[in-house]
């Protein structure tokens, strides 16, 4: 097996690329596309003591910046490192595609140059977040999408299932609920309302609406949404753990014994933010997909590429695809299939 | 001044509203409805020493419970403490309304009930979040129009941009932004497009998008988006911050020296807490109704019910409402006026 790797994007790229990819290597056996600037990459390999293994690189003379608008990517950029290792899946090199850059572009490329898996045709970007149980919680989708119509949501729906089920094995017959502002049925936006007797027809195990607050119980394994308000909850959350740890920092450095209780604390606090940590769940999926894409933090370190290749191998081994097709089939009445 | 106070509305009702009323008419001099059950009500009064202050009970058989569905309260519950209170500022005799009740039925009573200000269409609830810089941002609407047009969007940064600008006087141009899942113009769902332009032609000193980052940042004074996005935000958000101190707790407790770190960081934790507390901002007010309408927490302690009461008197003596029409007239187009 072959992951394609933009070796090129992220913040501390291409050094915790070409790292991640030797860790992976040693550690799975499996083989690792580096796509970027030929002679960087090369000296970089060598550095990092990843001569013997099945890394291979392959040339793009250009980079895609983190700002870049993803349309003058998908049109003007295809010389890129991104592009290339999104046309090495496509082209049947490679079985998946694994980036840290800039996460519009990355989305889509997979989108457009990957390309949507059959039957499907949106495909939708998952993000598990941490709860209080312990078990994550799927957000689909969160940022793939803009503006959908009920049929998408039915569709992330059964990818969570999916993604819950094969990938993250948290449950066997995951709950799934969609976002709305009240729980009971009737509640909600035009989208929520007519999706949810979709929903509620389907074989899934569908619970009902959740709220904001659900995200972050466990109670639900997938939560659906359309991309706009799944992006909007996404941004929020991650600036908001940032803000409050800061927040806290803020306050303790206005006392000695708090920096003496900050400090005796400090094991406990790492232990925290490992768990809030969402690169610890190797990236986000986008789900849908032809060969497997993986998109990962922009300040991911080489931990966290190593864990998106880990995961990118997961989906192949899965058969994610074939499980996906199978559960639309299964879960799914005629008048949503096809 | 009188203020209608719903007396049994809140987690603590009744004796957190009694006490609340008690410290605000001590504080300020104004009069205030207490609306509710009689006797119980007459009991706490005396009890708590309220017998020698502008503070008249007026009768309501009924309570709203928290999970009515506010339909059902608007066409069933006319004896409500709720509906009494509120139909107190309708009829002129009260000019504020506040409730700690089922937020959605105090929005719904608020809108139909108490009315929407002369040219105004669509009352927005906004609510004032804790930011890095120390002053909030404004977010509006989290809740009372789940459907928006793109004219009701500026409406509602016109309303934020008064609310900042008269009562929480932390700007004098407020920076409007609107919610959105990219920076660059022209990034967002069909909503969000539709509204750019709108309030780019407006004399508001819009800024352009904003994203789930920048509601902490203190980088905008005022956020407008759609009241389902609103409400996931601040559902999302609230649960968030009660969700990262648990799991810190839980942390802590893991280890001796932690606790004991933590007993010292006690104070700074405990100042962490009351500036990221909602209730210190003394509720969250539906701007665009004929009288001032202040929606408070249900957990709210008495100092918070003091707090709601307070805020309810600086709209009506700021002449908000006055205030809001000059802004309408003076910095928007004759297209979107009337």
């Amino acid at each position: 097996m072959y992951i394609a790797l933009d070796a090129m994007g992220g913040d501390l790229a291409p050094h915790v690329n070409v790292k991640g990819a030797i860790l992976f290597s040693k550690e799975t056996g499996h083989g690792v596309y580096l796509v970027g600037k030929q002679d960087i990459l090369e000296k970089l390999l060598e550095e990092y003591g990843g001569e013997n293994l099945p890394i291979q690189i392959v040339h793009a003379e250009e980079t895609v910046g983190m700002d870049e608008p993803p349309s003058i990517v998908i049109r003007k950029k295809k010389n890129s490192s991104m592009y290339i290792a999104a046309k090495l899946v496509r082209e049947g090199k490679a079985q998946a595609f694994v980036s840290a850059g800039n996460t519009g572009a990355a989305m889509a490329v997979s989108k457009f140059i990957v390309g949507a898996a059959p039957g499907i045709e949106r495909p939708g970007i998952a993000v598990a977040f941490p709860t209080k149980k312990g078990k994550p919680t799927v957000l689909i989708d969160v940022g793939a999408n803009v503006d959908c119509r009920p049929r998408h949501l039915v569709y992330f729906a059964v990818m969570g299932h999916t993604y819950v089920k094969e990938i993250l094995k948290t449950s066997d017959n995951p709950k799934i609920g969609i976002l709305s502002i009240g729980e009971e049925e009737g509640k909600g936006n035009e989208l929520v309302k007519d999706t949810y007797p979709l929903l509620k027809m389907s074989k899934l195990n569908f619970v009902g609406n959740a709220e904001g607050r659900d995200i972050f119980t466990g109670d639900f394994d997938v939560i659906v949404c359309d991309g706009f308000v799944g992006n909007v909850v996404l941004k929020t959350s991650e600036s908001l753990g940032m803000i409050i740890l800061d927040m806290i920092k803020q306050e303790v450095q206005k006392s000695f014994i708090s920096k003496i209780g900050a400090l005796l604390m400090l094991p406990a606090l790492k232990r925290f933010k490992k768990k809030a940590d969402f690169a610890e769940y190797g990236g986000a999926p986008l789900l849908g997909t032809k060969g497997s894409c993986i998109i990962t933090h922009g300040r991911a370190d080489e931990r966290a590429i190593k864990n998106a290749l880990k995961v990118a191998t997961e989906f192949v081994e899965t058969h994610f695809n074939e499980k996906l097709s199978e559960n639309i089939e299964k879960l799914l009445p005629a008048e949503l299939k096809g």
